[in-house]
């Protein structure tokens, strides 16, 4: 039995929250017709990303029952979907980077980012939350937000707390890479996935803003780590795939292997890996 | 200023002691003529690797100031290179999985494999070894082999002791992979470089024993875990690149991140990560 996921790949504007609320509308309504039963959105789905300060994200930040998380639920309830998706967090006198995953009940949980990228740290608050992971009635989701993927002690966590599927709402910046070679986020998400046999859908954007461009590599990977559907790199769309999410309960690959099982834990603990 | 690695890619024959060494030395050889530094070799490069039993393995094994040891000391001597290369290590009752760093002033230090793969848990001993990390006249190298590498900690905590690079050799088994895939281990390799900011060299091998086939991966990244140089799958040959391990001391790669300084230790203590 396999799940049918999407990501809406979709083309932002910072400060523009009425204008991609309809893009994620227009995306999510796409992906429903066609047949997805959960969605992920890009990190900042309702602001955009490249804030001039924190005056500006603070203008544009919702709490976690605003009106872009009740539109999302809205969106979930009429179409039967499980949505992930980033959105600035107003939290009083914080901000987080967070994501929201809401189905047909409403809200499942949030989970605010913990590794913030290069000038996220001018603008948001840095969270002390673990990886979500939450029971959906499409399996048990794990939820990080973009640079928190490059972590591969956050994605075994996730993983080790039983996560079918890692769902990663991200703003993949642009930088240079090698001709020919997949940029290097999409390695590291496709390492994590086969490392831990859990599969990972990375919903990314496209859009410039205030000169910064992006990768538009949305991916979603098997348990193998190997891609079963990309996007076209820069470009807008929803990238499906059908993932056998009982897959990812096996951890074991070979007679005498084991992703998890293998681990060397009694040796890691006499590294430096948590000083 | 770069140090020029070269991966020997050498095809083997299981219980051919003498011919191997031939293969290795020959190989070696040539890499010391094109100027060479440093140079790995595969995992169990005087043995093969598909023993029948603990028996035949136990009639392969050295002590590592056995001959096998003693000739490629000879060599890295002979053409002032650093090697690192495998080996089955007879160490008295028990049998590991090992990998030596020589250099011209000799043995420089030995890594016992601590992730046994397939049936290699039928022949070998675990050991309980930490990653080696040994400083030489190339920089500081870290050593590990095959299986161990698809360990994100086991990586990370070579990275953490201050590898420049990370030599391993592997056998790698032909498995199936997508059409147009690199091989999941290659990508793993990849990952790893690149969220340590710590070149990989991989030799791999050739040579088809006992129905077993093998990848021919051999790559040596840069510190992005970008490939500068990869091995023509399955065919044999020497692969060379010129690293800058310099580039391995920085990490950090923006105005605000850093591979290491950006863990959340905090927060992975209160994951199961160590359990």
């Amino acid at each position: 039995m396999t799940t049918r996921v999407t990501c809406c790949q979709i083309p932002l504007r910072v400060g523009d929250v009425p204008g991609n609320r309809a893009t994620v509308k227009a995306a999510v309504e796409q992906a429903a017709a066609d047949g997805a039963q959960i969605v992920v959105l890009p990190e900042l789905a309702s602001s955009g990303y490249v804030f001039a300060d924190r005056a500006e994200l603070a203008s544009l930040a919702e709490t976690r029952d605003g009106p872009t998380v009740a539109e999302w639920a809205g969106l979930a309830e009429a179409f039967d979907l499980t949505i992930v998706g980033g959105f600035p967090e107003d939290a009083g006198e914080k901000i987080y980077n967070s994501a929201v995953v809401v189905d047909r009940s409403g809200v499942l949980g949030v989970y605010r980012k913990t590794h913030l990228w290069d000038t996220e740290n001018n603008v948001f608050d840095l969270s002390d939350d673990l990886p979500l992971v939450v029971d959906t009635a499409h399996g048990r989701l794990g939820v990080m937000v973009c640079y928190d993927v490059e972590f591969p002690e956050w994605v075994r966590a996730a993983a080790l707390q039983g996560a079918d599927l890692l769902c990663a709402p991200v703003n993949w910046p642009l930088l240079p890479r090698p001709d020919g070679e997949r940029p290097t986020e999409v390695v590291r998400v496709q390492a994590g996935a086969g490392m831990n046999r859990m599969p990972i859908a990375v919903c990314d954007r496209t859009g410039t803003e205030r000169d910064v461009d992006w990768i538009g590599g949305s991916v979603i990977t098997d348990a193998d780590g190997y891609p079963m559907a990309m996007a076209q790199y820069g470009h807008a769309g929803n990238v499906t795939a059908d993932v056998d999410l009982e897959q990812s309960r096996i951890k074991k690959f070979n007679q005498h292997n084991d992703v998890h099982g293998d681990r060397r834990t009694d040796l890691y603990r006499r590294t430096t890996l948590l000083d």
